[in-house]
């Protein structure tokens, strides 16, 4: 509703009343809602808006639409945009826009801005560097509290970075204060004596999903960066700490599915890129099988003799794959939030056959009984079914558990050793399985 | 190095350096040090600690070691931590503890609380109302914000709570007031006019992962939770928000395995309790294989003409799987952040269609190649296997993509449609476009 009405005071070119409609919605918000319209009516809106939203917008919309939005704005009105943004929002606009708009784009900052920005560029992606904070709140352990609140009141103009304060001596990270700290403190009090000299702190080339898991562990509104001098050079706040931890979900959840990961969204994506990023693991994949379809061909004899084996392979490879991906995403999810570590690695495998015992002793007797009911009361069949059912589940979990730890231990990343490349793996070990104890038992040549 | 120094000063019995170790840790450290150490060792250190590290200690640890403490401690003693501890932590401890000790802990509170406790305890598992933080600070419009800060001081103990303060009307929130403002606002200015009356804000009844995403759209550090007559009853931190997004995650990821999801931790769930979580998903999509089995099963009078035939069934049935799941699971993680809506369904399956023919041109191509190598120049069955690969693709990546959204439409949860069950029925699909491909290309009796 509140975008049709958007909409009509637009078309009526009621600027007042919708500059004021504007002001009461939250810029996100306001993201969202021009995202759906067209370039002219998105460019008209954002040109109404409070210098400060205008900034929040502009961080905030893909990177398709800011530029649409560069090519319309005057250099002057760029001016006053970038004039608002925080110095780390700066940098990732600059790092999606191709170089002729980067150019545009520093032209418009000042030339204090503009070093400040050379420097966070030089961070390496996915470091802490490259996601910190500039604009912090840094105070001397000499000041009193109502000197703190001064300082404050004068340079705190955002709201990310006001709820903790950190002392520096010599740019050196000494301590912290929190602003309920400020508050509560009789005015006269030093810094020193206020603040906490515990701090957790990060370094600018930490990893960024380390820091962001920092921040979770330890419930943590913020948390300062240091560099190799101990100098305190931004911070890394919650908001951005979740981004990250959601952006390396994602990122785990598309390499357990066999995608190499990208950081824009589906939509985001083009088609070829979707192709490239998983044809990859497709092509592997795809060659891999043939190996299993190269053993499965061996026993062609065994199968002429008793073509109802064939009938239970997509079964039985289905199983043991299913069994495996269970074990193997379990690990690496365990591993992905600290619940398992390397050195767990014989329990997890102990937890893993017992827990394995139990499901296929479960699917063989189901598997067994549906057997003997359809297949004429073979007792043999149903037994050899059976059997077969509970080596393969067994298998299947002792591996399904083990390759994500031991990836971990040869440093990659244990996500891709989840279904797609277990599935393949595991088609083999259950063509092996399955034709060694059937050639045994009804003894065929294999 | 810590942990061997305070194993030390413990066995040396120099309980004053002790606790002075104890006081430069973190609680959250201190948690992770007591599970290594054994029961008699834990109960030992935690009676060493200051009150409110021990308030915290004794929240974030594991139900198995709490129980231990609770069996030891002295009713006085767990009276103390019980006074220190946040309602809502006190109801999640709760929540986790058997009937008798409940009782126990219920005693050792004070009365006023104990209602407070009895509310919380109402509200149904995962909504905004049973993660709630009741702790927070209410101001009045009327309030200056030298009386605001001196409220902040008396009852401002939670530094969860107090970075951003609400305003209240006869208990219906109005309004909200950033600490930032009261610290650089004038000190004789009304709350009226530095508070924002446009407050995101949340009911007890909201799901939580929903609660949790506003909190990290908007990047707030609280969010506060009102009641169905509009009156303010609590607040949801951006800490408890983030552990919310990763348990939600954690479930999705279980489900999109095919394993029940279950709050435990990986080695506190029980074997029996894995093997239930994993049985059902297995035993439904065994059952569900032998469909597969089945229709291979009548082909087999082609295989036994063209005992090739055979050897490309796992190839083609794990690319089939491997493409349906890339599809439906970027799909699921989509929906799951919100880059893609229900409205969508028709640009993604316009997408996926394009992507499958461009991955399944190349896996074709690729396929082709090595077949027309491998068996003797045979340009028919290169061609044959060429085609039924693209066939496959487009079909996996068709019901890949449009089942998670159809889950989606009929109010179920779209993880399911995640690698087991896509690659379950896949594996059909791909049997019979196979044997219907090369049936008619070799003139073969079905």
């Amino acid at each position: 509703m509140k975008r049709e009405r958007i909409l009509e005071l637009l078309e009526q070119r009621r600027f007042k009343e919708l500059r004021e409609e504007l002001e009461t919605m939250h810029p996100v918000d306001i993201v969202e809602m021009l995202e759906d319209f067209d370039t002219r009516r998105a460019i008209l809106i954002f040109r109404l808006l409070a210098k400060e939203d205008a900034a929040e917008v502009f961080t905030d919309m893909n990177s398709d639409m800011r530029e649409d939005l560069i090519n319309a704005l005057t250099d002057s009105e760029l001016e006053e945009v970038m004039d608002e943004m925080y110095v780390d929002d700066t940098v990732d606009v600059l790092e999606e826009m191709p170089a002729n708009v980067v150019d545009r784009l520093l032209m418009a900052t000042d030339e204090e801005t503009r070093k400040k920005i050379n420097v966070l560029l030089q961070y390496p992606e996915d470091s802490a560097g490259s996601i910190m904070n500039v604009d912090y709140i840094s105070l001397r352990k000499e000041m009193t509290v109502a000197e703190a609140i001064l300082k404050i009141r004068q340079v705190g103009i955002n709201r990310e970075t006001i709820y903790t304060c950190y002392v520096t001596e010599k740019k050196k990270l000494i301590g912290a204060v929190d602003v309920k700290d400020l508050l509560t403190a009789g005015e006269s009090r030093l810094i020193e004596e206020i603040m906490d000299e515990n701090v957790l702190c990060a370094a600018t080339l930490d990893d960024q999903e380390d820091v962001a898991k920092t921040i979770k562990k330890y419930g943590l509104v913020a948390i300062p960066i240091i560099d190799h001098e101990n100098c305190l050079v931004g911070i890394v706040t919650v908001d951005d700490a979740m981004l990250v931890l959601q952006e390396e979900a994602t990122e785990d959840i598309s390499i357990m599915a066999g995608v190499s990961p990208n950081e824009d969204s589906y939509f985001g994506t083009s088609v070829i890129r979707h192709a490239k990023n998983r044809s990859l693991w497709l092509m592997l994949l795809m060659l891999s099988a043939t190996v299993t379809g190269e053993i499965l061909g061996r026993y062609e004899g065994a199968m002429a003799v008793m073509p109802v084996l064939i009938t239970f392979i997509p079964m039985l490879m289905g199983t043991g794959g299913n069994c495996g991906s269970q074990s193997s995403t379990l690990i690496i999810r365990g591993l992905a939030v600290g619940e398992i570590q390397l050195k767990d690695i014989f329990r997890v495998i102990f937890k893993e056959i017992r827990v394995a015992l139990v499901v296929s002793f479960l699917l063989a007797l189901v598997n067994g009984l549906r057997i003997y009911i359809m297949y004429g009361q073979n007792i043999m069949l149903s037994l050899a079914l059976g059997i077969t059912m509970m080596a393969v589940v067994v298998v299947a979990k002792s591996i399904g558990c083990t390759l994500p730890l031991l990836a971990k231990k040869l440093g990659l990343d244990p996500a891709i050793m989840a279904a797609p490349l277990i599935t393949t793996i595991l088609d083999t070990c259950t063509i092996l399985v399955y034709f060694n104890i059937v050639t045994v038992i009804f003894h065929l040549k294999g």
